[in-house]
């Protein structure tokens, strides 16, 4: 099989997954009743059914098969993760500014500021609930810890904003909490609950940890370098915001003074941002920018896999299959 | 000893138990270590600590007192409810746009609105984590129970905002979300954490709603009617943004055509509401809506303490004086 082909596999695979993790996120809505307030219930349908690919419920679905035999509930204990994904994404286009989602308006600019905060607090109370009822303290506590590192890294970032001397350490810091987190506590509290031992729970959860990274890193470098017409949004979003990614990090770093100044001049002022995305790919490119943090997902991707290396039983070689595929996915993909 | 003495005493103790609640929050902080972000370090500071009288934990530690022996552990549990209650302010000062709090500006006023989201998100997910590390799943459940109950209640005044038929009945649902629902689960956990049989743990939680309503609806009586120089703030603030509150609804409720109708014109107009205290005032009485509504305080104030009773064990005699206490407190303060 090429990898066109299981690419293709992998896809049709997440969207059947996606489809059941729906069903089960519908059944449980259907939990709060008739008497939940009819504007809360239509926030949720509206924040909670577009189409996601549902990535993170799938990891703790796989993690927790691979530790053990088959249990449909953990698809019930999935669900959590994209509540807190959700919860989280109503929170952040407030912070963002950011008015769309996915092609449709963002639940504050849909619904209001209010009721984006107020439905992230209630998924948020209700996807700790499912975790705690589900997974026992420690699924909680790494449920938390992941939810408090998702709050200090935004607060990270809105510090490092107005600064433009980030280095790589700053970046992963960064990315960690926004993306890295999340599926990390995905697959580890997945595997806590599939009944893994101390070494297959954190092997887990380094595949999330490194599986989050390459996925960012190249969600990165697809801003400077995707195809519009593949990705469905325009170039040069993070210059044009004055965002530091890790291209343009290596690039600043590596460049010799007048380049180096360049570079910062083009970043730190809008105006000479919005011209400037021809000069600063090109910069960028002098220095192997991009080279080098695709280099960087790649070893991401990589140390991802590796750590599936102890899941020896041929019986879970499926769910191994389908976790090394999508890590290959991740920095593969044009979108 | 008359009421004025035991007022004195049981502010007292209040006072030692809060000194005592801000020494374990401290603690707790400590251990987020130095490597917690500086400027969310910063927000929990000065969100955290100021000057609060800490009734919610207060109430863990005498709800848990009462079911047993003594265990300090139990302000630690106490925390959590004082984390909740300050990450629900930390929202519902953006989403009410309340500039200041206790005196001094509130936290979005102070550090922006995206650091009121995220400490909020912070110190929500912590408090989850301290419940559902000491208190397990029921607590959890109970207490993730509030918090969602406390989001549909916004999201219930959000729909009410505009509408000035409300009923008694509406009125009571809105307070409980805003406060009833967390006093009572500060009872119910701190109960359960004590190793309360059911009908003590349903007691003590029946107990904190009541006292929840108590404490509300003379909150309410207290705009209207109270004393400028104690309570610090002055009159008729609900009136003038348009809050239908108990004595209102009560008035509304009984009025002839006539009366009902001004005050329904009254409460539509911002202008007319403006220089309409007095008039309001005068119509409210005329139908006995603060007599009606303090009477209704009175009973919730006499419903939490008939909760009480099954307590006989002279041995917690000192818990429940004060449980008992407080129930009177809230109906009979002045500020």
């Amino acid at each position: 099989m090429d990898n066109q082909q299981l690419m293709a596999g992998l896809l049709e695979q997440v969207k059947g997954e996606a489809a059941k993790i729906d069903r089960c996120m519908r059944q449980d809505q259907a939990l709060f009743g008739p008497d939940i307030d009819e504007l809360l219930s239509a926030v949720l349908e509206y924040g909670l059914f577009n189409g996601g690919k549902r990535i993170r419920p799938f990891l703790t679905v796989l993690a927790g098969r691979l530790c053990t035999v088959e249990n449909e509930r953990i698809y019930q204990l999935g669900i959590a993760f994209e509540y807190l994904h959700a919860a989280t994404l109503f929170h952040d286009d407030i912070i963002d500014g950011s008015a769309t989602r996915r092609g449709k308006l963002s639940v504050h600019k849909k619904f209001g500021v209010v009721s984006a905060i107020l439905a992230g607090d209630f998924l948020h109370a209700h996807a700790m609930d499912i975790v705690g009822q589900m997974a026992g303290k420690d699924g909680l506590a790494s449920f938390c810890r992941a939810t408090k590192g998702m709050a200090e890294g935004e607060f990270m970032q809105l510090r490092n904003a107005q600064k433009h001397n980030l280095s790589e350490l700053d970046y992963y810091n960064a990315i960690m909490g926004k993306t890295g987190l999340l599926i990390a506590a995905a697959c580890e509290v997945g595997a806590m609950f599939g009944g893994g031992n101390g070494d297959q729970v954190k092997a887990l959860k380094s595949y999330g940890e490194n599986l989050g990274c390459a996925f960012q890193v190249t969600d990165d470098l697809l801003d400077y370098l995707g195809n519009p017409e593949k990705t469905g949004k325009a170039v040069g979003n993070d210059l044009a915001e004055g965002k530091m990614t890790l291209p343009l990090i290596l690039a600043i770093d590596r460049a010799g003074t007048d380049d180096r100044n360049r570079l910062l001049t083009i970043i730190s002022s809008e105006e000479i941002r919005r011209d400037g995305l021809l000069e600063t790919v090109e910069l960028i490119d002098r220095y192997d920018g991009f080279v080098t943090a695709r280099q960087q997902a790649e070893d991401a991707s990589r140390r991802a896999v590796d750590n599936l290396r102890i899941f020896t039983s041929p019986r879970m070689e499926k769910e191994k299959m389908v976790l090394e595929s999508l890590a290959s996915y991740v920095v593969m993909r044009e979108k």
